[in-house]
């Protein structure tokens, strides 16, 4: 094929303008609070409902206090119905005076309802089954009585003066126009907040975008979201709702809930400092997110997963030759996240086959020993043949380095060496004080 | 408020007509792939890129014949030049004879390209970074550079009668004109397919949709997806790039990859037998994600995470006891995945204090006792007063059940036996297996 057969590409990128940030909310989302969100904490609630969960009172309050600290907006609380020490923990937390909003969580039904207003809580989050799943195994009752309750609820906790949520559980599989409806009620009546529920974590993100961006345009007040992470969603349902006007978003702490949990906060935050990053980084202690993480780790008594982001132990290791190269020339080349911004460092993996010369140089360097762009290639060569045969470690590398080192500054000496006493692997590395000594 | 001042709901759920699967492929999506959508497993390609794996060529192997086990349609295997061992790993593979087509991933060079062809694989993937980052800090070549080695790489390797696929890197911070130009360029000259890369893992959704779909109107090719985890939406985008019209996407078992990885093979599976479940179901036997995550995991030396999807420990667990009471009416209230279709099993988590007294009747079932439902309401107290001291497990669960089933059914006896012997924990105990054959 010649040249003329394949459409010429034109040559832009040096002089096109660069959009400040390509990641930051879509100009066509006018109602977008990608850059202004809020958080509400539920791994007091939901993470409660995590399988190894159980909090006492003391680790309750720990927790709380890292979390007002980080600076969420809210902290959710679990219903101080459920036990006689939910009740009392949940007065104790109210008594510490954070400064995020404390809020319980209750079933939408009176005898909660004047339990939950005594505690002390800044709010209260009101939920009821609307799917018909929930509606007819679980509390039986239809959407008259549901819309009666909630009235009655809702009311009730406005006269106290404290902050009111609505919510539907399991709002993807309810009846469109049964929701709309109930949300129109309630938000004329005046709730703060009405929360649209993945109960099961089924929703995917465009349909997440369209309930709402519909439901935006039915009420005034705003929108919160609980997104299940089932089918491994749940972070990016949370900022397409953002996306579409919804303002707050439920996390907890290494997304521990029900199942396997719901939107991480971490993971949230490795999202959100993407699109809106002077907004994430003057609002929340990004670097105290490794401490809040393994505080609750050991609470529950799990591992942080390799994979987490931010604190995954490989989220900032590279390793093949290729992306080494770059990184070491500009880490933007690799990397979206900045490790600095959250307390972390970056890792060259540097000692295994699929390693480049790039990435050796550079180990060559931390190590203060000189050699030659060639003398690098030549002893990437030696590495990657080792590494060919069983997995390396830094020592096995850092070793072939400075063998090969040793061997081409000082060639006369260690051959003399090695003649004399057979022990050169010894000496070439009580040469290298002495060759780190001459360059410094 | 009077009940006019709120809005009627109507009750449409009984009359109204069901979708079959409402999180199936949306009908306004008409190049939707989500119901025939292809798998490229890069665990032995990108995996081999996390930071803890080194696999030798007998777990290699052993590796490729799972997956092609478990019916991925692709297995992507590290580039020949990147050590000699992997050269010969990958002509290894290639005779084993599987049923999946087996491919390599190099740069986009003749160098590359011409030992690639020799190793009898079925497809060559070749990738080239197209951002203006890895332009100026990888290999500073500019587009026409791109479209002419692109060119001459693809000819050859359709030369040989094998698949060719061409993909940028960091496709989502490439500009977008360009990235066009060089698609429809490659898709003239007969590629398979052409690919999209989201390296660094930055995109979102909405992103990906605009692409692919973009993408989707100028190619004729198929479009491969490969999309890095950093900001936690690599499964969302996987979803939305098939809903696009994407029709493979790149996966790794436990989404093993650069930093914390790409889409992980069973996350994917989570969410698409959600959306496609026949076709899920008739073409990947699923039951066997657990064994290949397990060899996987153990290869590079990491846990199983304790949310990972379907297999993560908690994934089929629920612990509330509102969710406990409708799980055990009808699974399908709290699940939108059956543990079943995954070789799993479902655990009601009763030994806590979250718990309801559906959940404790569940288990006084189980247990083969019988109480009426006040008295499992009344056991149900004493247990969660025990829940709120201290952490709980099933036997604690079981003796206060016994107890109580004791007391109720012969209390004389026990007063008679604990006064006589003191020694009423034991007997209780033993007593039930004359209340096991009472009642069967």
């Amino acid at each position: 094929m010649s040249e003329k057969e394949f459409q010429k590409v034109t040559e832009t990128a040096a002089s096109a303008p660069q959009k400040p940030n390509p990641y930051g909310p879509n100009p066509a989302d006018y109602l977008s609070n990608v850059n202004n969100f809020q958080l509400i904490d539920s791994t007091l609630r939901e993470g409660e409902q995590f399988a190894n969960a159980f909090f006492d009172t003391e680790k309750k309050i720990e927790i709380a206090k890292a979390l007002d600290d980080f600076g969420v907006d809210y902290i959710e609380l679990t219903s101080p119905v459920a036990s006689e020490q939910s009740r009392s923990d949940c007065e104790a937390i109210c008594k510490l005076g954070l400064k995020a909003k404390i809020l319980t969580h209750i079933r939408c039904h009176m005898d909660d309802a004047r339990v939950a207003v005594e505690t002390g809580v800044d709010g209260v989050d009101v939920v009821i089954g609307t799917s018909k799943f929930l509606r007819q195994y679980s509390h039986g009752k239809d959407m008259n009585y549901i819309a009666k309750s909630a009235v009655e609820v809702i009311e009730f906790v406005k006269s106290k003066g404290i902050e009111i949520r609505f919510s539907s559980e399991d709002s993807f599989r309810s009846d469109l126009v049964d929701l709309l409806n109930i949300y129109k009620t309630v938000d004329k009546i005046g709730v703060n907040r009405v929360g649209i529920a993945d109960t099961v974590g089924c929703a995917n993100p465009r349909q997440v975008y369209e309930l709402v961006r519909t439901l935006k345009g039915i009420v005034s007040c705003d929108i919160e979201c609980h997104f299940h992470n089932d089918t491994g969603c749940a972070i990016a349902n949370a900022y397409t709702a953002l996306e579409a006007g919804a303002r707050l978003i439920d996390t907890c702490v290494l997304g521990i809930g029900e199942r396997n949990g719901i939107v991480p906060l971490g993971g949230l935050m490795a999202r959100m400092i993407v699109a809106a990053p002077e907004y994430v980084k003057s609002k929340y202690k990004l670097h105290k997110i490794r401490d809040i993480e393994n505080l609750v780790a050991e609470a529950v008594e799990v591992n942080i997963p390799f994979n987490n982001p931010i604190t995954g132990f490989c989220a900032f290791t590279h390793k093949a030759g290729i992306h080494a190269k770059a990184i070491l020339a500009n880490p933007s080349t690799y990397e979206i996240l900045d490790p600095h911004d959250f307390g972390m460092k970056r890792y060259i993996h540097f000692a295994n086959r699929l390693t480049g010369w790039n990435a050796i140089k550079s180990r060559v360097d931390q190590l203060n020993l000189s050699l030659t762009d060639d003398q690098c290639k030549e002893v990437t060569t030696k590495i990657k043949r080792l590494g060919d045969i069983r997995p390396l470690n830094i020592d096995d590398v850092d070793s072939i380095i400075k063998d090969f080192h040793a061997e081409v500054s000082t060639p006369k000496l260690i051959a003399t060496k090695r003649e004399k006493e057979g022990t050169a692997d010894v000496l070439d590395l009580q040469d290298e004080p002495n060759a780190k000594k001459s360059k410094q």
